[in-house]
């Protein structure tokens, strides 16, 4: 594996200082933009759902291509019909049109029976709805009320012209925009790859044959996360407190990976070998600890130019470490705009009071109600870093920053697990 | 294929009646509960994320499942130590405990180095956090403020407790409950299978020779929509105007879904060939039009016990039937639990006055954009219910019901296109 020369390597250089929440944030969103764009493919239309649009989109054809009748009916020529106050004119009903038909040029003083959709006769610039006319004998019974230049036609290029900017890039892709595309005949779009995240577990509690063997979590929790999102995973568990099998592990992840997730291994304890493996491979180190409760040990790290979100053993932080920075470092990585939409956040008032470590932010989790017209956030007891019951309990998480006190009917935002 | 009796057939019942949004609600709820419930399969854990649980869950170990530390510290018995209210005592240290060992048990006059997360030596009964203690020639010193029964432990089951119900059928999993799943050792889990849906598009427009030929997208918005929540969608489009071939599509796909849509020919034309099909596979109509715009055509039919939902040819009038009938349908049918989380809508206030037709529901595209501490809705124009690019304009879709008279500053709830 080829790694960059490091810009600064552990111990060469100032020891990196614990950040607060703002300051990590800012450190990502300048990283982000010393990172490569990430690469484009392109793949079929059918295939974009929840994909990154990689370049701007223009209309290749105008949306409608013709003009179009707009209802089941019948369509003529207004100048066909003189001009009348009071009487009804009879005109003969002669071709027959349907969606997907190209239709003779109309043929003055007569009608066409016209379908929804069907494309309109040229010189025809009038349809009356089916149901609001009577035919006789062939003939089509107008009054002058029924005549208006331009009633129950689409016109060509109403919803847009051929050129026009449909969609700039970075917008993500759904059914709507499917919709759009296919009815362009695109066939193949361009988007951008997914993402890529090596994660490595570590921890002697994880082997098999440990006297008090545990199921290790990190790892399930952050792919459900993360593919959920588009993000392609690779994991390592490495069920041991040796070096060099987490040296390898994390070798092998950075090989195949755009960013290293570890979790475990970053405190000080002596089986804490996530630090002096990053030091062994000649990475740098971003922020040593964030004031945050939980998920103080987090430490960013760079391998060469690859980003390492060295993340807490304990299940319930390395959550809120994945969801307040990975994930949203992840959907800039990945091209997103960087507007969040108005509803990624979910407002209302508290009806707790809580009190943080004057020098910590912390994360609680809490419930989401709506009562009247405001939504209401109740606090989700937690048992700690390790809890992870807690999350299932609840509809998000709220943020308070260190020295906020938050008060009883205090108006906030919080993050939704999963809004809908 | 195998079609059960008809409960009513059309022509020979009373026609069914055109009935209002609120009706079609209600008949489509009635209607869920005279279906099978969704077949269960056992899944890997790693694999539920997005599914539904399809049996009660209880915690087959309580979590801890021992007691533990909840810092890197020193584990002792506070019993052991002299009840002084000014002196240190200075204990030897003799074990070291990491995660994942099966400690000896406590040594009276002893204390254990201990890790975050190990597993406490049995008879030890307070953990001191490593950095308020100091050690001098491998004797630990502690002073009576540090010394509290149980404090630093995590005791077991202080989660919850073997036996408890972690959590009920009809859950929708993702990382927080596949999290604790694992944590359990559980390996398999019962979920609902997926739905599988038919959808069946018609028009000779869509034929590759068509002198017009238009492009089909209903088929391409429907399977972005079910499939990005989990529904198998089997399509067929038929580019011609006979009826042969449309019921040979529906017969094929029928055999393979648990719900069939079909999309287009539905109105009163002569090409709209849903009904005479129906009828001719001995369908029964449930109903016959919605007073809603766009979407009115939306026909309800029940071919053997299987729903059939009729909608309209045109893509936005599609989109709305799909997102306010369709989707809401699968979710119960899939096994969902009935409520709503109460970030699925989001509220507001209109920006604008709408008056809609006095019996039609109305459904408008709307932006959401925050102002102070109130979310705002503002219009999106359409050109109608063939316009498809007004939703990727919009936030979401605000319906107003039939007789409402939308005043600028009401407050009303959208449904979001994608809340985040």
């Amino acid at each position: 594996m080829h790694l960059p020369r490091p810009s600064a390597v552990i111990g060469h250089t100032p020891a990196p200082s614990m950040v607060e929440y703002e300051q990590a944030q800012s450190i990502l969103s300048a990283l982000i933009k010393t990172l490569p764009v990430p690469e484009v493919e392109y793949i079929p239309v059918s295939q974009a759902d929840g994909r990154i649009l990689a370049r701007d989109l223009y209309a290749l054809s105008p949306r409608p291509e013709a003009d179009i009748s707009a209802m089941d009916g019948y369509a003529f020529c207004c100048a066909d019909i003189p001009d009348t106050s009071v009487h009804t004119t009879a005109i003969p009903l002669r071709d027959y049109v349907v969606a997907g038909d190209q239709p003779e040029p109309h043929q003055k003083g007569t009608a066409a029976t016209i379908l929804t959709g069907a494309r309109l006769p040229a010189g025809a610039n009038c349809v009356i709805a089916r149901e609001r006319v009577q035919i006789s004998n062939g003939m089509l019974q107008l009054t002058p009320s029924d005549i208006a230049v331009g009633k129950n036609i689409r016109l060509t290029g109403e919803e847009f012209s051929a050129g026009a900017l449909l969609y700039a890039a970075r917008q993500k892709l759904d059914w709507r925009h499917i919709a759009l595309l296919v009815s362009q005949n695109v066939k193949q779009v361009a988007v951008y790859k997914p993402c890529r995240v090596g994660v490595v577990a570590s921890g002697a509690e994880f082997a098999p044959n440990a006297p008090d063997c545990r199921a290790e979590i990190n790892t399930p929790i952050l792919q459900a996360m993360l593919q959920s999102r588009g993000v392609h995973v690779l994991s390592r568990v490495v069920g041991s407190d040796s070096q060099q099998e987490l040296l390898e592990a994390i070798t092998e992840l950075a090989a195949h990976s755009d960013i290293l997730i570890t979790t475990g291994g970053i405190s000080v304890g002596q089986t804490d070998n996530v630090l002096p493996v990053m030091e062994r491979l000649g990475a740098s180190c971003v922020f040593r600890r964030v004031k945050i409760r939980p998920g103080k040990p987090f430490t960013l790290m760079l391998l060469g130019q690859k980003p390492v979100f060295c993340l807490p053993g304990n299940p319930g932080a390395t959550a809120i470490c994945a969801q307040f920075f990975v994930l949203p470092f992840l959907r800039l990585f990945m091209g997103f705009k960087p507007e969040l939409s108005a509803s990624a956040l979910i407002g209302g008032r508290s009806n707790f009071a809580f009190t943080p470590a004057p020098d910590a932010t912390c994360f609680v989790p809490v419930t989401y109600a709506q009562s009247g017209k405001e939504g209401v956030f109740s606090l989700v007891p937690s048992q700690g870093a390790s809890d992870i019951l807690c999350f299932s309990r609840a509809d998000g998480i709220l943020r308070i920053p260190a020295g906020h006190n938050l008060q009883v009917g205090d108006w906030c935002y919080a993050n939704p697990f999963h809004p809908v």
